[in-house]
């Protein structure tokens, strides 16, 4: 496994990829689409290599289920890289222009990045939807998969390569690490002579391994350590549906509720009700002393579990005496994911929005809403949390640059 | 030295300044700017001890007038931050505001970084300038200056330090790092939790220093090989007081040309026409053997000269057979900076701004115009060299992050 080799052939074929107009990108990629349905039968067979691996190593069925390829999901593959190509190009925007002092006409023009790394786990989706997301955006990509759909994305990448190799177009823009060891993804993220930016895409431990090792740009995604505050001013009924939402209609995902913190007035009232409703979700509570005071089947929470993105089943609970008690404790522990305020009155929320540090800040409605498609990107390559270049959902602009072409008339400076 | 308590004190710090409106952030440079001025003769004085060091540690007289204060000069750096008050403030701006499909109202505001790091060497105005940028867009900064100018340094922190202190500001958010070893600066490039974001400002060693050390997001600057491209369809005179502007008006910068690339139709006409042009100003050619046939005064050149910032009054020539072949020269030497091609022809000017990789690409015009006040920004914090973020010439607006505000009426997900 030849990482610089890789990267070297990436950098080639990103410039050759950033001259393709729209309608050659959009060309190639449909070829993709159309090779991934061909392939099913090949795509099921690695795919049932990969799965009996995973049952013998005694993988969860939870993680199995998200390994797993159908018939359908196949073509749901090759339908999201057919929603790729029907999204608008961001390349080549000149954003803005303006003629300078000098008499310059100085332009800003969106272009690619030049080469992606992405590091990911499990998922075989991934795979292509971030194969298209790069390729729609002119970037050259280098995919680097868990070692759990080793197979499946091994083909996967074979045969948009061949799609692309077959209808002539910049075959080393998407480049596979065919070496799943932890050795070679720590030197990709030392690529620095290749890697325009490195996407980890994964749980709190692999995003802590880029952060501690990575010397490449990074772009942090993923980790959610949401907080939902339910203001003295909430109306209940709708703070209740809202944290059921939050905590409970998809625990695994990143923009989940994780920690309920509750204003002291309404909490005799409020925490009853909620935990009632969350109970009849499987729910387990986990309790600071005042919260507890009012729950039944609460368990003590420790300092720990502030802290803890449980992606599971649990909400840790805690009473506050004041909004700014509310927000100082979600600055302290939150991963500035997703974070809401649940209240009616209008200087809370504003104060709300103003003071707590978060890709995504909301009044009244559910964090979950933290997600591309649903803000209208029509595509997502991750949730960054980090501050530079992007954050929160990141859709085809996230994966631009900017360049200033500048037309001159012989200028000198002076 | 403690890195770390220095770090958390100025995060602590910019949770306070970025709720300053900019009336009080305003208010609060203008003191700084009073209490630059008031201390002039005390600026003097520590900047005196400097220059002692630095004579008996045999500095340039080139570096020793670099890093000389002189009251004019501690007026401009004063004048300085006065213009950073005349600037628009951009915290705060909406970008822009939608209503989603579920009748979310959501918006991407501007708002600070939080804390950035700043490392850079001799000159002191770079210290009054980071730091009123900085305080402008809300965002803490620790700063830490190269050991020549230690002691004005950590005189001008100590004034606008206490500037804030008497005026109720945030004291901690200009911070200075009073260690000036090669160790704390490597700390400093993995200080992950606090730093959102380190800016070196120095030689092509300090950046290569940070780029092979640092974990925490980076913004490289500065280094600028630039090309300037004579086309065979140029007009020979502008195209030599644009390689003269560019090469010899002032070669220290970055964004002073340092390689010469000549169509071989115009080289035996062109040549000893520059030649001649850059010999009046002391610059000394290294040609490849096509240019040195063209040139008498001429050394042959090195591959080591096509990968040089020379930063002086050397500037390498070469003769290429196509456009096509200056394009896969500078795209395989430059460090993507600024580059220009000389021309009359449209489409030799549209494939040049197309296909040449870098911040600012031109067209008849000279290199020297990569600079954030001539682009019309009002400030420069830096000239960014890498894709993530920011590129080129960075302002006021390249100091910020973006937050997601999302106003909503109970809004629960599907």
């Amino acid at each position: 496994m030849d990482l610089q080799q890789l990267g070297k052939q990436a950098k080639d074929s990103a410039h050759t990829l950033g001259l393709l107009s729209t309608q050659e990108k959009n060309h190639l990629l449909n070829e993709m689409a159309i090779a991934l349905e061909k392939n099913t039968t090949r795509l099921l067979k690695a795919n049932a290599l990969d799965l009996e691996n995973a049952v013998e190593n005694g993988i969860s069925e939870t993680m199995q289920d998200r390994l797993r390829l159908t018939k359908e999901r196949i073509t749901d593959m090759a339908d999201g890289i057919r929603q790729v190509i029907q999204l608008a190009d961001p390349i080549g925007e000149v954003e803005k222009m303006w003629k300078n002092e000098d008499g310059l006409m100085i332009g800003r023009q969106k272009v690619p990045l030049g080469v992606i790394g992405i590091i990911y786990e499990s998922r075989p989706n991934v795979t292509t939807d971030a194969a298209s997301l790069c390729f729609k955006t002119g970037n050259a990509v280098i995919l680097r998969g868990g070692k759990e759909a080793f197979q499946s994305n091994q083909l996967l990448v074979d045969i948009l390569q061949n799609a692309l190799k077959e209808h002539h177009g910049p075959v080393n823009a998407i480049q596979f690490v065919s070496d799943t060891s932890h050795e070679v993804a720590n030197q990709m993220m030392r690529l620095t002579d290749y890697l325009d930016v490195l996407i980890p895409r994964g749980g709190a431990g692999l995003i802590r391994r880029v952060k501690e090792n990575a010397t490449v740009p990074v772009i942090e995604t993923g980790t959610g350590n949401n907080h939902i505050y339910v203001d003295k001013d909430a109306q209940l009924q709708m703070a209740v549906d809202i944290v059921v939402n939050a905590k409970a209609s998809r625990p695994s995902v990143c923009n989940a509720a994780e920690t309920l913190l509750i204003h002291e007035e309404v909490a005799s009232q409020f925490l009853p009700f909620i935990e009632k409703a969350l109970l009849d979700k499987q729910v387990q509570l986990r309790g600071d002393q005042r919260a507890c005071a009012f729950l039944t089947e609460a368990i003590p929470a420790t300092e720990e579990d502030w802290e803890t993105e449980f992606l599971d089943y649990i909400l840790a609970v805690k009473v506050v005496s004041s909004i700014e008690e509310a927000i100082a404790h979600i600055n302290r522990y939150n991963t500035k994911h997703s974070e809401a305020i649940i209240t009616d009155n209008y200087f809370a929320s504003q104060k709300f929005l103003q003071e707590v540090d978060a890709a995504a800040v909301y009044v009244n409605a559910s964090t979950r809403f933290t997600d591309g498609f649903v803000f209208g990107f029509g595509a997502e390559i991750g949730i960054s949390t980090q501050k530079l270049h992007a954050r929160g959902p990141m859709g085809l602009e996230e994966l631009t640059s900017t360049k200033y072409i500048i037309y001159g008339e012989g200028q000198i400076r002076a």
